[in-house]
């Protein structure tokens, strides 16, 4: 097997015995998420830095999904290296139930940029914990059980996260958790709602979920779960007044509003927290990824005064053995002193409006796949078509095998040119990490522009 | 508050300036798991090394729970500690669709010593997250939705674990995720099956087994779930045959057999696998704490190469931003050298054998509120009482307030005594980490011995 693969992959016979080993390991041990195994030949990865990473073949990429959008400081930043050194020299871990120097600082910074009175965190190691962890908040806070969330979303592989993702990674895993409901968010590209501009899709948008929170019940309805700029499911910036809406009818009927920025928060959009760019507060905002850039599994639940006041006296009723847990706390501590320092986010809001947006538009006169483009800050989507009049997607809706293979055509194309694309079925994902230069991020646009006349060739 | 708070512990108004900002910081930004938050006062710990740790006042404590039974192999390990250092100044992290070096090594040491065919690993960050996914795997193996869970159980706090979960942690989480059946395992002590031996015990249990898995309908059943030794719920051994019994109840039934090892597993009875003690191959064990000791969050399931084949060509439907964090892995990959190169295994036989069983069963006789003693390695529960005929537990089940107060003067009198006790229920759990000296854990057993007498002064 071990020669079979590195044959496959050009390892001359002798050399790489390293690259030999760990395919051989991964193959035979590991097994990967959402993938049939044997369909997949995971490339290994020698090291990183920045914006760029390379594998034992002497190639290197530009990272321009920064890994799962969660590397926001880049590969091996060093202040991140080095608060990971330090806290583990200093204490690796402690139970939940002690107090934390660490985790208390990074708790006080979270609230001390979180809009509202959301002031107290709950840690988990990840996202889907995260979310598991706010629906619990909302019903213990509201006494009803119902959540709502959005079609074209994701949530998280634990079974209530999974129940409320909206996208086809929850079919094999149905019959899910019970008590969630799904309606459709504004995607002005694709509307729903049949609207002509923006105001009209968000107005139509909220029009709909009132009508599906009266079906539903206004009175089974603990909360309503949104991620802030929808991520994996088509980087979908909600439109003007949407967020604001979804407020109004959260206070009208007694739902908890709960943002789901694992993805959208800690800089990604130009902003600590997503909503800050919607003039929104939302009771419970869950958070991952960013907040220390993934160098250590960590996640979280931001929480309004209200909602923490009801575990004064009544047990919260959740815990996980690594919640708060130092080590991730440290580098989540030092991300915030980057940020300030080195002025991340305004890097990101010049970035996106003064590079990404101008070449991604000269995109839509030049090449006739690409359909829409939207974005913010460094989160941008590229959506790819067949045909500029119908907007029918390059590939079907979660294409597998020969269907998809004009995407996979592009990707390869994005690879032969050193850009690692962020793929998601029809459309291309433009989001490196947050601390790419100028100069980086020019030439990893300029690789994928000519990687589009791949695309190109699909249009019919 | 601050002041408030630092006068009711004792801290001289003044001084400890950094552990009053821990505290203030902890007690308005941070919410604990599982814990009425006006009702605890979380002690800052400044340090720990090996088997002690201590606080900002200068009392240290024997760590006598290993935390949350998770720091085997103690606090601040000077190899763990490297590896992590080195880890981070390498690849911090990598993204779970990549081959890595340590994730793959990891995962093959783990393979090495897994029984049976259990040779590929799911990597998650915890183990709510690895029961996730073993309850997702044995679903997708046998087309069957339903889990047969026991009582007396803890799985974790995400929707499908907290199902499975036996104790009153589940309570307030429902209704819960659907398509989960409780039965009772064998308990001597209390048998919930009048038997008279542990024999038969056992025998009667495993009708009792089987009587469930009829009545719920075998074809409805995908797997049943078991701490290999129940943990957190009373280090209950399972009598001999029974474990066996039940694997050949999950042939007959065509059944998963899901081994829930992540507090029992990784030396915590003296074996890499507890089920090794106990002749019997599972299907799946998630496993999580030990794996690294928890200095970085990690979990698992390692799978059979049956189940395993099922994903070669079929996508396994589950995922996590972390699956197989690197960092996670190197003290992973550090641990099983640790375990080898200090006869980490043999120790803890050793002194389980030699020092606690002989030393817990003189309090048998000398304690009028020691009930039972039980366990295997460093692994032990001493169950207290009120009388030794009726054995009515020394606080109710469940107990809170008043009720508790006896167990709460117990743990006050281990504190005072240098002892940082696990306790649940009426029960005390002898749990340190595996490098506990023989010294030491003379001094902590010999403290928890005089703390006894508190219990003895509630025996009627
Ligand atoms: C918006 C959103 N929520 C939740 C999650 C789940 O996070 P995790 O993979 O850490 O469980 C993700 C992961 O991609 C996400 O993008
Ligand atoms: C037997 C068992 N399973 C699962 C879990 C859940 O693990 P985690 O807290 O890492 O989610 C625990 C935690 O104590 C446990 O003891």
């Amino acid at each position: 097997m071990t020669d079979m693969l590195s044959a496959e992959t050009g390892t001359q016979t002798g050399d790489h015995a390293v690259e030999r080993t760990i395919r051989h390991n991964d193959r035979t041990h590991v097994l990967h998420s959402w993938s049939a195994q044997a369909k997949i030949d995971p490339l290994p990865v020698e090291g990183g830095l920045g914006s760029t990473f390379w594998d034992y073949q002497g190639n290197s990429y530009l990272d321009f999904g920064a890994q799962l959008v969660n590397l926001n400081l880049g590969h091996q930043h060093p202040d991140l290296v080095k608060s990971i050194q330090d806290q583990a020299g200093k204490m690796a871990t402690i139970q939940p139930a002690f107090a934390n120097d660490v985790r208390g600082e990074l708790a006080a910074l979270i609230a001390s940029k979180a809009p509202g009175t959301l002031n107290k965190v709950f840690f988990t190691n990840g996202g889907a914990e995260a979310n598991e962890n706010a629906v619990r908040m909302a019903r213990a806070f509201t006494g009803k059980s119902k959540i709502l969330a959005q079609y074209r979303s994701y949530h998280g592989a634990t079974s209530t996260a999974m129940a409320l993702t909206g996208d086809p990674r929850r079919w094999a895993n149905e019959p899910g958790a019970a008590s969630v409901a799904h309606f459709f968010g504004p995607y002005a590209y694709r509307s729903p709602f049949h609207s002509s501009s923006p105001e009209e899709e968000s107005a139509r948008a909220l029009e709909h979920l009132e009508s599906v929170i009266v079906l539903e019940g206004a009175s089974t309805i603990g909360g309503i779960i949104i991620e802030t700029v929808v991520g994996t499911n088509g980087i979908l910036v909600p439109p003007p007044g949407y967020l604001p809406g979804v407020r109004a009818l959260c206070d009208k009927y007694g739902i908890v509003y709960i943002a789901d920025e694992v993805m959208a928060g800690f800089g990604r959009i130009g902003e600590w927290f997503a909503v800050d760019a919607f003039d929104v507060v939302p009771d419970l905002i869950s958070f991952a990824k960013g907040v220390n850039s993934g160098y250590v599994p960590l996640g979280g639940v931001v929480m309004s005064d209200e909602i923490a006041a009801i575990f004064d006296e009544k047990a919260y009723p959740g815990g996980l053995t690594y919640s708060g847990h130092p080590l991730a706390c440290a580098p989540g501590v030092a991300t915030f002193k980057v940020f300030e320092r080195d002025g991340i986010l305004a890097h990101v809001r010049d970035l996106g409006s003064r590079v990404v947006k101008p070449i991604l538009e000269s995109w839509l006169h030049k090449h006739p796949s690409v359909g829409e483009i939207r974005g913010q800050g460094l989160f941008w989507a590229v959506e790819l078509v067949t045909n500029k009049d119908t907007r029918e997607p390059l590939v079907p809706f979660n294409a597998a095998g020969e269907a998809a293979r004009p995407m996979a055509e592009v990707v390869a194309a994005c690879k032969a040119r050193g850009v690692w694309p962020m793929t998601n079925n029809n459309r291309v994902h433009i989001c490196p990490p947050l601390v790419i230069t100028e100069e980086e991020l020019r030439a990893g646009l300029a690789a994928i522009d000519e990687a589009l006349t791949v695309a190109d060739g699909f249009v019919r």
